[in-house]
């Protein structure tokens, strides 16, 4: 196995030297959350890596209808809670360590690089838990938050249904009010992450359910606290709740996560508690999802960045033809592309986190947020899942082959383009949701300050790369013309045959302006740094022209399509 | 697991429309060649199918010294040879069945699609034996004719050594003169497909070795057959040679073929004989690697044919949002761009084996095969591998789930664009070998081929698209000057730089030429023909017309790139 790498400088860099996060935290400063990093990076060296490849090779088993997780995952999971990582950006009132939401998206990034299967279970239950504070009632958020923030519970979401994958409005499970306040829950859920294992002592299942005369679709939905075994008065686990495991999926990869199939109500004694308002469930689910497409995003940068480094380790050490691979002008082009595109995602991932910091002080910041969140989720998984593919092909034949742990993070990778919402629903999100139903507002505001750094003085350095970008953003400011029009005459298949091309189209132009205005920073000091932070500043700059080059100029052929006024695909017939 | 499914209308077109192959066939009707191909098509259903994923859940293992091979493929192979599809397009006086070329390389793309593992085993005996029928004495001829015609005994190639990769050269393999006139052979290759197997009673090794005083790199490469068992003069199996399997490789896909490290003449007892020329090893064995290297690409086109008939057939039994899939505009784009590439590279494969039918009359035909076995290689097995993980995309969390067979699709496809020479390699090799080192004469050829096509009447129909390619065709005459020039100036890193790029636009308009080829000859037929008839021709001219909206329109970028002076990645350090 090769060594864990973590590219520290470009980490620190995003966070404190563009980012800047330490000028808005009070008690901590720069050094103290460096340090915290540190710290935690050699965390994830000494116990998450370790468990990557043992996690995809044990798998998970049912054994005597409980779920069985790898040993390895057991020990990571209790030094994860124990060195009070989970607490990390939790509000101090509940034993959390209050941190900048950017420090948590990284340290998410840092451990799930290192093992995507193993991190989802603190994820998923992180996720849980802070919907319940947000919209559960004092009842409930007392008796789960103590044992969730101590690590012997857990958390899972339960959205998807045999017949109702993306169409979460079709869902069919039933929530029948009970005398005592609470209600009888029955119904099937699939694909369920974590949705029974052996790492917690007990499970909080987020149910979607139908009380009964609800509305039709995602309207009627309500949301559920369903626990594995019931909790008595007094806090205590009671008898086992009506919930089992009837399947666990054999998938391509994320083998060390439990992918349930979970039965409610078999022997129609399943109970739960309504989370919030009837009715409002999809709404309180959305929280928690939108944190898990957040967290799919960061699933595909996080494994770029890892399967980078350890593709350029590779690269160092092997020689073909009497010259080390980075010397091939090929292999070195995959590797340039490879480090852009990854370093472009973390700028993308943790550019997105300092917004939640600054959505506290400033509530306009919470619209950038939404308008982010698909094209986090969507273009960073599609963009990781190629960056893994990449790793596996400078690799050769070692990638291919299990031992080496790179083709596993293809495996690994490609479930972040499906779960959470298709990146095809995560388009429609886009382009429907967060662009057309606010007339573009949001999106206006993000290309004005794109514009603006193009016309900082820094950014004449890069003029030929400027003009590129000017060009997108007409071209861009065209669809959505185009887009506009088609919503005005209620031509909304012309628009939904296109967004997944512009949600890409995108993420590409968002990227390469994050990456110029790293690089107008690096510019800025490469001068009078050290050797060795000359060339990480270089570096930097090497990066977005690289970006330009190979990506960016990917919009030319987006953009004639997508403005293309045939759509002619609408008539063909399959 | 899913109804297997060939489109067979377009198999037809591409054979018996568009290149009619039947007119340059002797013996064989046009009927007579349909039903060699229903039969091998109901063969590949019922035996060669139903072993894919139990081949994949089962894969190889070693017991006792000796590697085992799923049971599954020991009934379907059996039946293979049994039935004569081994013998199908081999000579007659060694008891094949001649055909068409394009006719084996139809049935091999039938049975790889289907299970892409069970075929290697089959696929490298034929390309071993015809190397062999090719350059191998009458001795080492009358010995393995026979059994290998009757799938007694397999056959391998052996190049890869752990440090000599995609550089052949290095191979440190050693072949000593023995008093008997045969070798010694002393050395480790690694990754050979089928290098221990229990299918067959005797493994044919072909082994790339040096022998002593041999110049360094491929000039001193000799070729040597090296069995399993040892052959005694009556033709029968003798003692057991030094040929010792050390490890079967774990891998992310093709799980039913045995990847073994091979140690030869650990107790210096390994024998072989030469085979050919001393020193001509490297031009010897490129017979079976260009055969090789089609394979791969008919893994690619095969693979994407199939997990596209699957992807149709999921998508058309499955709703969501109360509208069938096929009339979600986002999943009829996946499923229209899957449609087009696919029979895309159904069509160049298909063309290509064409070409070795009419290479017999026309010896200068040869030049443009060499041309376009790495478009072949290359272009398809990635683009192969990218309709796969669309394959999965559009099955959603299905798609990720190992049961339903299309995950399989993605591990299965991977290998091709890594094994044979890296698609890297084939980029060179196409970029130096076979466009630059004779002056770009089959590249004019090939190109002025094309214009003529663009210039035929019925090519008005698509102005749009026919301006598209012309332009296209303009931007490579522009690269072609461009690395003219680099070439003179010798700076060749510039060019390799840029030579995957180069390939994939190459490839995108060389399927595009092909394709309004096609709709040509389905716009001529689409008036007169029945309804059934009417929508097949239609389908191919929206298969034209995607692929040029979609595929095609990606050469812009790679053009801007590929033409950028600055090449700035050369100076970059990584």
């Amino acid at each position: 196995m090769a060594k864990y790498i973590t590219d520290t400088k470009d980490v620190f860099f995003n966070l404190f030297e563009y980012l800047k996060i330490h000028e808005n935290v009070e008690d901590l400063g720069e050094d103290d959350l460096k340090e915290v990093i540190r710290e935690f990076d050699k965390f994830v060296e000494n116990e998450i890596y370790p468990a990557r490849i043992p996690g995809d090779l044990e798998g998970v088993k049912i054994e005597d209808k409980q779920v069985k997780v790898t040993q390895s995952y057991h020990k990571a999971l209790k030094a994860y809670y124990e060195n009070g990582w989970f607490a990390l950006a939790m509000e101090e009132d509940i034993g959390g360590m209050p941190a900048p939401m950017s420090i948590y998206f990284l340290i998410n990034s840092l451990g799930t690089g290192a093992n995507t299967a193993f991190m989802m279970y603190p994820g998923l239950s992180k996720a849980a838990l802070n919907l319940l504070l947000a919209k559960g009632s004092q009842q409930q958020k007392e008796a789960i938050t103590g044992p969730m923030m101590e690590g012997r519970w857990g958390g899972t979401m339960c959205l998807t249904e045999p017949e109702a994958g993306s169409d979460v409005g079709n869902c069919k499970t039933m929530a029948r009010p009970l005398d005592n306040g609470k209600y009888n829950i029955n119904g099937v859920k699939i694909f369920i992450s974590g949705g029974d294992n052996d790492l917690y002592e007990n499970i909080i299942h987020l149910v979607l359910a139908r009380t009964p005369g609800a509305p039709e679709g995602v309207k009627g939905l309500s949301l559920f606290l369903v626990s594995k075994y019931k909790i008595n008065e007094d806090g205590a686990l009671g008898e086992i709740n009506d919930v089992i495991c009837t399947k666990i999926e054999e998938k391509m990869g994320i083998h060390g996560s439990a992918t349930c199939e979970l039965s409610f109500g078999e022997n129609n004694n399943c109970e739960g508690t309504l989370v919030g308002e009837e009715f409002e469930g999809i709404q309180n689910m959305f929280l928690m999802m939108n944190e898990a497409r957040l967290i799919c995003g960061i699933q595909g940068e996080s494994q770029a960045n890892l399967a980078y480094e350890l593709t350029k380790q590779y690269a160092e050490e092997r020689s073909q033809f009497g010259k080390n691979l980075l010397e091939h002008p090929d292999t070195k082009r995959m590797l340039l592309k490879m480090r852009s595109m990854s370093r472009a995602m973390r700028a993308l991932s943790l550019y997105t986190g300092d917004l939640f910091d600054k959505a506290q002080k400033d509530p306009k910041v919470e619209e950038e947020i939404a308008l982010l969140t698909p094209v986090c989720k969507a273009y960073c998984s599609d963009r990781g899942f190629e960056v893994s593919v990449d790793a596996v092909q400078v690799h050769g034949g070692y990638g291919y082959c299990t031992e080496y742990g790179i083709e596993q993070f293809v495996r690994d990778s490609k479930i972040a383009t499906i779960y959470e919402g298709t990146n095809g629903i995560q388009a429609i999100d886009f382009v429907m949701r967060k662009i057309l139903k606010d007339n573009g507002e949001s999106m206006k505001n993000l290309m004005a300050k794109i514009t603006k750094t193009l016309s900082s003085p820094s950014a004449g350095n890069w003029s030929n790369q400027v003009g590129q970008i000017g060009k997108v953003l007409q071209n861009g400011q065209g669809i959505l013309d185009k887009f506009g029009k088609s919503a005005q005459n209620k031509d909304f298949d012309n628009i939904l045959l296109h967004s997944t091309d512009f949600l890409r189209f995108c993420g590409n132009v968002i990227c390469a302006w994050l990456l110029l205005d790293q690089a107008i920073e690096a510019e800025s000091k490469v001068g009078n740094a050290s050797e060795e932070d000359k060339e990480y500043y270089q570096s930097k700059i090497d990066d977005f022209i690289t970006f330009c080059r190979h990506y960016l100029v990917e919009n030319d052929g987006l953009a004639t399509l997508i403005l293309d006024e045939s759509s002619q695909e609408l008539g063909m017939k399959i």
